[in-house]
């Protein structure tokens, strides 16, 4: 049996479509201050977020998707100060035209064009897309961006970002580690797991932030985790 | 922009509709012997097998919903020996007509219908779905079935499976653990992961094999996975 042998011809009502459509660009999860390595006390909370799939898209991109003069317009801040969810969508299109109707772009604009996927969007649109650090994105699969005024074909730009850790500087040297070190991430949950080698990304302004994506986040059961620790590896 | 405000009025074409319902029994992975606490020696091959969302019924759900005197047709044998993913699959139907169009039905029947979904599945439900070890069913959320002669309502039964490793009463004593045990699954890819607490089932016939979920799966980019290990906890 498969949908177009079922006898009575299933349809995809609108509430189903809509159900298709609709996307957390982010849930957030914030844990009392972690263990640190130098100091128990002044730990900040621990946030943990869960990137569902979105793009960022360029200048150049936006005018041709959105119309010439067209800018992104922010709908939601996310954690990390000057970065928000804007209320566009685009269409993503892979091979053999399969495609997500309304992939969420956030903002601000950046020099590349860039999707992000978890591995069960990449595998639904059929592209095999590797595990890269955000903005790697040579040599990676393109596909096609469908929006309400034009569409782009991206030659490359598609991956499922690196899990990794945004933090200070200060935050860093609190941890012990440096700007491009690992840490681990450990969950108690009904689904304990350690998840080994994050990046970590410390700037002199980023705040204590790790970025999972839905698999990773639906794989650990975050939402009803009772404990999360950030590990010098 | 969403969907239902897309100047053109995006249709779900054929190649969607059949993306969409496109499911995967089982992927499988097997990885060298693993290491055994007591012995480096005649170690199994470590199979992981990552269970797409399915479903079990009962011979009174299987006439039902394909009909009265209906049985399952074996399509493809599962590893462990007996199993079958059957030819025929059900829709399954949460709150406010969210549906999964196709979802595989496993054999044999069981004493209990039981619907099994990842979380990312679960969440495109609606359906807010608990962790138990398979056959613990009791006071899980229901769902509505949908087959090509009739139509069943779960009072209860869809669960996500807790993460699990069988293995027979020989395998267990190698690793020197027992049925009900907790074991350690590590694995070794771009995305290296420690999953905790996986239940041993161990019995007298069971073949060795860890069975993980989709959401999991991915997680962990099992498909790129260079080295797996099961280790006592």
């Amino acid at each position: 049996m498969s949908t177009a042998t079922h006898p009575s011809g299933p349809r995809l009502n609108r509430d189903a479509i809509e159900q298709i459509v609709r996307e957390i660009v982010s849930r957030q999860f914030s844990f009392p201050g972690s263990a640190a390595p130098t100091s128990e006390n002044g730990a900040p909370k621990l946030v943990v977020s869960i990137s569902a799939r979105h793009l960022h898209l360029t200048d150049e991109h936006v005018d041709v998707l959105f119309g010439p003069g067209s800018t992104l317009t922010p709908m939601k801040p996310l954690f990390q100060d000057g970065f928000y969810a804007a209320e566009e969508t685009v269409m993503v299109v892979g091979p053999r035209r399969r495609m997500l109707p309304a992939v969420r772009v956030l903002g601000p604009t950046r020099p590349h064009s860039q999707v992000e996927l978890a591995f069960t969007d990449a595998i639904s649109l059929g592209i095999d897309v590797p595990v890269r650090a955000s903005g790697r994105i040579e040599g990676t699969p393109g596909c096609v961006l469908v929006g309400p005024k034009g569409v782009v074909e991206l030659e490359q730009g598609v991956i499922r970002a690196e899990r990794h850790v945004h933090m200070s500087l200060a935050d860093a040297a609190r941890y012990g580690v440096r700007n491009g070190d690992r840490m681990s991430l450990r969950i108690r949950s009904t689904c304990s797991t350690t998840l080994e080698d994050l990046l970590v990304r410390a700037d002199a302004t980023s705040k204590l932030e790790v970025h999972l994506d839905t698999d990773e986040g639906n794989a650990v059961d975050l939402d009803h985790a009772a404990h999360v620790e950030l590990l010098k590896q």
